[in-house]
């Protein structure tokens, strides 16, 4: 039979059997009735995020294929409820499919099932609708330790900044899939594999989330910059921003393109690294005993303070930082 | 302020203005961090359905206003809540804005808080992006007593069908909004509310789940030809159709477009009537007690039968029923 001529439950159908094997025995009711049911357990909190890609805005068939748009649904969901301690239950997904679409649709739930998978997370139903170009919204639901959880205004003055990786490689994977810049392996294979099938610190969330010495934690999906700011307004606290981390194939992209590493990696969007504030005299040992933990770096970026400004120090000179992330609606 | 000028986090701080009002206490988190929280109580279950509208495939601006398209938004959501027998507590929302289309957004968003606050739901939070057309994506989440959950599964052979409601109303709406019918008042005005305002039977879903004789519950948001076939699907049965009631504005519709008034309302989609089977020596006294409670019929459609087929009986004679209701990837 051809796809174009499958009927809507069909599809439903080929598309539950693809998410079958995420299913868990927390999931009471999963795909095929008018709603899905899940059993929280007692102790703890659940937690429910919603993040929507649509072609054209967030991504081109040329920079990501389906497979990779449902993946990294997938991490910016989980990436979110990673960022307020939560580990990741269960999600829904109101997928738009273009016409003539439907073998790209599958290929998305296919992004999603491997992802979901790896996170623990099932996907339990959702909506299928025809729509102008490819749209997927994923609405995902987690659990938290009531006393786990964090939010953006936990930070106080004199909080140590902090976050769980290099950033802007995503950024690079984005200039190399678009043609704007050519890296050389491994950088070009490292920086197209952060935009197209990132990761989530999902398991790192939980960590820090269960310290009482991390008082704010977000995730950075629409770049440092933008979220600090977030961040900040939140908490009504100003940072110093020291310095900035930046992966290796984002230096690289950067300085072919003429940019300031440090500026280029800021302004990146699409990544999933936590950014924390951490009570000052914590933090050390804390990075020592994550470092031992995940065999990665908790990387200070700055310090917060009391006058409300983000300004980044640079050999001994504040200057303001402006938000450089991802604006929806910028001009 | 032009509103084209807003920034992200100024529009949706307006949008979080305008859902204020429906915040519970049992919201924890609401927008304005990476996620929502929440608190479900210890003896209940939790319920999370997601429904999408698009501009162009569930609606045009010539059919519905944006309000109109919040308003239904959460009807949908709603409608399949109180087919589990749910109770909805909150909803995220995805929402892509055409370009120029920020007030058009947040009055999408009113018609989501008006219609939200009119069931008692919480919109906690949600994503907005750009899109090509209009694009709403709602996810709710409820909650049911663990013994009042309604599955499409449970009906029996000798079950009596049954719906809360008359149908054809809002395809008549349809068809008047587009301007291929015309009706004289009251039923232009009936036709057209059931369209662009519709309700959801949540008080009456949960009190019908609250009923054991009640053995299967789901709404027919895609005509009750296909939403019964998929009942019947999943409860192993046929059913056997004795007569369908119609809306008086949906006869007048049917009649001066040369159609079959109750095929007409068999094909009716976008309407929230719930479809319960119920055991049959108990249907009498359930449906006196509905009456009483509500002061609308419970109306007796057909009966369950252990041959899978349904068949509609007319002058004695049966006929197979074909599916004749919203099919997404229709040909």
């Amino acid at each position: 039979m051809m796809a174009a001529q499958l009927r809507e439950d069909e599809i439903v159908a080929r598309l539950a059997e693809i998410v079958a094997g995420t299913q868990t025995h927390r999931v009471l009711v999963g795909i095929g009735d008018d709603a899905a049911v899940w059993q929280p357990s007692r102790s703890h909190r659940s937690v429910i995020t919603t993040d929507a890609l649509v072609e054209g805005i967030h991504f081109t068939s040329e920079t990501m294929s389906p497979y990779d748009v449902g993946w990294r649904t997938t991490i910016a969901n989980v990436s979110d409820l990673a960022a307020m301690g939560a580990r990741p239950v269960l999600a829904t997904i109101a997928l738009g499919a273009p016409p003539g679409g439907i073998e790209s649709t599958i290929d998305v739930y296919r992004g999603i099932a491997a992802s979901a998978k790896e996170y623990g997370m099932a996907v339990v139903g959702g909506d299928l609708t025809r729509a102008p170009v490819l749209t997927v919204a994923m609405t995902a639901v987690g659990e938290v330790r009531a006393s786990n959880l964090k939010l953006r205004s936990g930070a106080r003055e004199g909080d140590v900044i902090a976050v769980t990786g290099p950033l802007g490689a995503s950024r690079a994977g984005l200039d190399v899939a678009r043609g704007a810049v050519a890296l050389q392996p491994p950088e070009r294979e490292q920086a197209l594999a952060a935009h197209r099938r990132p990761i989530a610190r999902a398991r790192e969330g939980r960590w820090l989330a269960a310290s009482a010495n991390v008082r704010a934690m977000m995730d950075c999906s629409d770049g440092l910059s933008t979220d600090l700011a977030r961040l900040c307004e939140a908490s009504d606290v100003g940072v110093i921003v020291e310095s900035v981390p930046v992966a290796a194939c984002a230096r690289e992209a950067a300085l072919a393109l003429g940019h300031d590493p440090e500026t280029y990696a800021l302004a990146g969007g699409e990544e999933y690294e936590l950014v924390v504030a951490v009570r000052a005299r914590a933090f050390d040992r804390l990075a020592q005993r994550f470092y031992a933990r995940f065999g990665s770096e908790l990387v200070r970026v700055g310090v917060t303070r009391s006058e409300r400004e983000i300004v980044r120090m640079e050999n001994g000179a504040e200057s303001p930082l402006p938000r450089t992330g991802w604006e929806h609606f910028g001009a």
